[in-house]
């Protein structure tokens, strides 16, 4: 960030005035312009004892397999963002049953939001950012093949419980920079 | 939004390629600059029966109270900054005891995350962002001097539920332009 977005003047970084951290601030127009974490909204839909998965069609992570979810939109909330993607990358209709994990990746500034689902009818099909989308048994889950830490996690805790049939919310902090870490978006 | 933070061109609005909705796109250096919802984190800081308000000394809603909450910072997990404007607003110490709230307000862009915290000690004290501070007991909090909806709906459900004890998780929407609703950031 080196203009301000209001008036194009060139941005200081200073702490403003009854504030404690450097922001970009406007020196022409007087913006501070705030730069805070962003939404990653997703579901685990599931039919029967299986678990829909889509393989990555875009990078980060081409290729690999992850479960629906994207960033949040504005004037939308975390349900419709996550019904939404679900629509979009897995063409997969779903009934939201509830959050199931919320997980902080403080270092790529998101925070990761997945919901338990249950799909509607089995007409899901691979949407644009998607190469392939599959029902996996648990013991099938590509678990070297996923494309993300905050998914394997999430899908970890869940086939764990899914055999007692007992949810509990998880709410966790990725901070590793593991083969699974999330890219900055 | 008039111009690009990176270059300081003039940005066109436009839907980009392979995207579906419109956007912010610089026809200089082709960035894509995406708006997306924003975190406000806080807690419900309990000391015995009592819970924990601010009276606000900024705007908006100067002079009303609410629970210790402010803006997710990037590099703070929400825990963290749950923690941090707790310190900031009340000068209090806690220990976080569990998610209990989520609330979607979508028309100001925002989703709203409230902490259950035990208070370590009696110390706290206003902060700049504050005019006092006070323990208040369920049937004293001033139900009608409150400063947001999201604040409102979380003290009525914890204030049910703490008789009991049974606590559980609350994912809800706030849509009303009530005189509770939160000022647009």
């Amino acid at each position: 960030m080196k203009f301000c977005s209001d008036c194009g003047a060139v941005l200081e970084f200073k702490i403003p005035a009854s504030d404690n951290r450097e922001r970009a601030v406007c020196p022409s127009c007087k913006t501070v312009h705030y730069v805070n974490p962003k939404i990653v909204v997703g579901t685990i839909p599931v039919w029967k004892d299986q678990i829909l998965l889509c393989r990555r069609a875009i990078e980060p992570r081409y290729g690999l397999w992850t479960l629906p979810a994207g960033f949040m939109e504005i004037a939308e909330t975390t349900e419709q963002g996550a019904l939404r993607e679900t629509l979009e990358e897995a063409g997969a209709r779903v009934q939201l049953t509830g959050l199931y994990s919320m997980i902080d990746v403080p270092h790529v500034h998101q925070v990761h939001l997945f919901f338990k689902a249950d799909l509607l009818d089995q007409t899901f099909t691979a949407g644009e950012e998607s190469l392939e989308v599959r029902l996996f048994s648990p013991p099938d889950i590509p678990w070297n093949e996923l494309a993300f830490l905050t998914v394997h996690n999430t899908l970890k805790w869940f086939t764990h419980e899914q055999a007692a049939g007992n949810y509990t919310l998880h709410v966790d902090v990725v901070h590793s920079a593991s083969k699974y870490i999330v890219a900055a978006s």
